[in-house]
């Protein structure tokens, strides 16, 4: 993946920079060293890497403004970085940036159950918010894979899921406001503590913009009432299509269970070897989750069971109790980590409408045949949020760039089912070249307008997102404004 | 309220600018006469009326755009219009400009049940919109007291809610894509059928945007399983405060009803005068209504009772029927018909905490009292949305400017609370000067940039939102600088 080349302009004002940001924060948190900045040379796709000119790690949203307003006046980008587990590089740095690291904002600055909202620094990672308000029986609904790991400020910047996110939604759905600095330093908030905040919702664009118009520094979340109680049920199909079936019919059906989700016989066998959940052998397995008092699970898994029936399953088992109920899901949590352990693998992110499933399934494994290689499904079903996980042997020529290759097939086929190029992971450097294939040219330029109008120097996580070409032609032809 | 005087070339066109709107319609679709156009002179704020210069009723976005064209073209004002029931002037003409009603647009383009959605044009009515999907078992969950008559393209200008959005939201939250036309005759598509759509969240800019950035055409709207039933339980208090602290603790608790309702004094007398549902005679009234299977609905009502009894209630009473169930709803549902029966009054659409609500409440009554007037509160408590109505003799001289200024310091009471100036009606007219005290001069600045992105020459619904002062020197810099 190609990375723009580092201003040699910055570059020779290196220790001038450092002293400046030395001179807004404390002296631990200014790191230049290049044995430390190594540390910050790639987030959780470690395929790419490039250590930055210098990492800062801010406690205050002040001192965040300090930082920026240096930052612009030099003219260096910055890309933000919270816990750095996006997948798709979205907090990679180039040679002549800082990195601005907010994993020293974790402070909760005000819980209130009455209005049922949490205000966090966004450093704070996501199960910690939990943490924070689960003995008073609330929880943050949004439950991306790397919740132990990742920070809230990720979470906003690329909308993240999870996967509970079928009942109560992904990230937008459950933040009301937030602190934000823009590249020039100044501070601003956006939304606020009610389900309709004055104003044009301005929240929602920055939500999911991958830190291309701010650094959000505090964010308010909607927490929520844990349920009573919650159960598994675990169906194992003959084929992928009519497990994708099943979804689909469930879903019309108007059930709304908290999760389901799809696993293939790839990921099955991977993930009994690993974890012993005591998955069937099967083609496709579903985990569905209801929640709720005991009464409704059992009403709710009725309908569901039924349903599944319908669709002739080779296995249909309810958790019988709370210990089997964590051994199915242990199995699907240990996925990608199964995975792992025996093939080299790209993990996919991608939307497909929940109708197109069956369709899409099918058209993957064509694929997967064309280039030789085997296509592992595991992935949040109800909602339509895939990811394919494309196996290949790193040790063998040629075979990593098949598997990209495939992946962006893939993706393509998303998009032209009517679904998009990402669903929780972002666009990044890893999808950046992809995005001329979900939008025409105009809708591209449309979406650089909004850039232009939060960052006009074109400062903020430069290289994501858009097109290289197209952002860089953009933002030379800024600077030559200027 | 002051409104812009007419352009006076605009005037004089009149007749070559419905010539050419004549040839981008149907004969019937171009109403000049004006016997014909006092039809549009208003909407529900039935104080201010003007006639508009012409008004377009187009069946099509194409013909929406081609209308569009010619109006941007000829630099005429357009004021969108759903089915004119706003209670803020969201609607309210200007005489040098034309109407663009979309009454006309009202088929059903799409029903998706295993997506879950139905793409509509936006002329549809609200309630039309469950009609479509209810024999399947689904419904559309905002639900505006005006839900029979008013249209899903006034839903989303003002981002409506409901009796139900405690639980389901508001209109933001049920939207999931849109077709627009800009004021230059451009055809956009914003969101889609999913969860998570690509690109920027332009979509919420868009909705609550009161027909400041575009004419939205058609809607994709979620639509959600019906439940299997739904029950309320009427809980009278000795005093506001009380009732005000018992939602409190409901919301507090993690019990999420589908509609907790709050009526004080002289709205339950007038409701039970008019509907005779058997409200007892006491200070306050709250209706708290669950949904869910039977087992479902007895577990929540429950708890709720447990939270009402620590409160000592005057009258404490679960519906023992269907019947019954609907006569407790009829006397709120009609609560500003019953009102208008017996006084003048003034509607107003505040929103604030949860929290505040007890110390906002017996703020209101010593308002009130300063301006020797009767307040009547009825609204949705659960989620901050207050209704306040003033009452007052429209016969007594002096009596609706008194009315009025005690709105204003109302609806400034809520901001200052940490809310905002309207919930669910918008801005329009009714409140554009009060702008100005939630927002500072920087604030406003940044959202009319936002609008001379999407209307650079500002000819879409003049007049509303924004200061009249602000937005016509706005205008008028504008045209300057053709």
């Amino acid at each position: 993946m190609q990375m723009p080349d580092p201003d040699s302009r910055i570059l020779s004002r290196r220790d001038a920079i450092v002293e400046r940001l030395r001179g807004c924060l404390p002296a631990d948190a200014v790191i230049s060293d290049p044995a430390e900045t190594r540390a910050y040379e790639c987030d959780a796709l470690t395929a790419y890497r490039c250590a930055p000119l210098a990492a800062v790690l801010p406690r205050t949203t002040e001192e965040v403004a300090a930082v920026l307003k240096v930052c612009h006046d030099e003219g260096v980008p910055v890309v933000p970085r919270g816990s750095g587990t996006s997948l798709a590089g979205g907090a990679l740095p180039t040679a002549d940036c800082v990195i601005l690291g907010v994993a020293r904002m974790t402070e909760v600055l005000e819980t209130d159950y009455a209005d049922r909202l949490i205000r966090v620094q966004t450093g704070r990672t996501n199960l910690s918010v939990t943490g924070a308000v689960e003995e008073d029986g609330f929880f943050y609904a949004p439950d991306p894979s790397s919740q132990l790991a990742c920070a809230i400020a990720g979470n906003i910047a690329m909308n993240s899921g999870g996967a509970h996110c079928l009942k109560y939604g992904v990230t937008t759905n459950n933040l009301l406001g937030v602190t934000m600095v823009t590249m020039e330093g100044e501070i601003v908030e956006l939304g606020g503590g009610h389900l309709d905040a004055p104003g044009l919702d301005l929240l929602g664009v920055i939500c999911g913009s991958e830190g291309q118009l701010g650094v959000v520094t505090e964010a308010t979340l909607r927490i929520l009432p844990k349920p009573e109680g919650a159960r598994p049920v675990l169906i194992g199909y003959g084929s992928n299509e009519v497990a994708g079936a099943c979804v689909s019919d469930i879903i019309k059906a108007g059930v709304l269970p908290v999760a389901i989700e799809f696993m293939d016989r790839p990921c099955i066998r991977a993930c009994e070897a690993f974890a012993k959940a005591g998955y069937p052998d099967c083609e496709a397995l579903l985990i569905v989750e209801v929640e709720g008092s005991d009464a409704e699970i059992d009403h709710q898994l009725g309908l569901i069971k039924q349903i599944a029936r319908a669709h002739d399953p080779v296995e249909l088992r309810e958790a019988g109790d709370a210990d089997e109920a964590q051994r199915i899901w242990l199995g699907r949590k240990s996925a990608f980590g199964a995975m792992g352990q025996i093939n080299d693998y790209i993990c996919l992110d991608g939307t497909i409408p929940v109708s197109e499933l069956p369709r899409v399934l099918t058209r993957i494994a064509e694929l997967a045949a064309g280039y030789d290689l085997e296509v592992a499904n595991v992935f949040h079903a109800g909602d339509g949020n895939m990811h394919p996980l494309i196996l290949f042997n790193a040790n063998v020529e040629g075979e990593l760039a098949k598997a990209e290759a495939l992946g962006a097939d893939i993706l393509r086929l998303c998009v032209e089912a009517g679904g998009c190029l990402t669903g929780e992971h972002g666009v990044g450097i890893e999808k950046r070249d992809l995005m001329a294939d979900q939008y025409d040219p105009a809708d591209l330029e449309a979406q650089m307008a909004v850039k232009d109008v939060f960052d006009p120097g074109w400062l903020l996580n430069p290289a994501k997102v858009f097109p290289l070409d197209v952002s860089e032609a953009r933002r030379s032809a800024r600077l030559a404004a200027e």
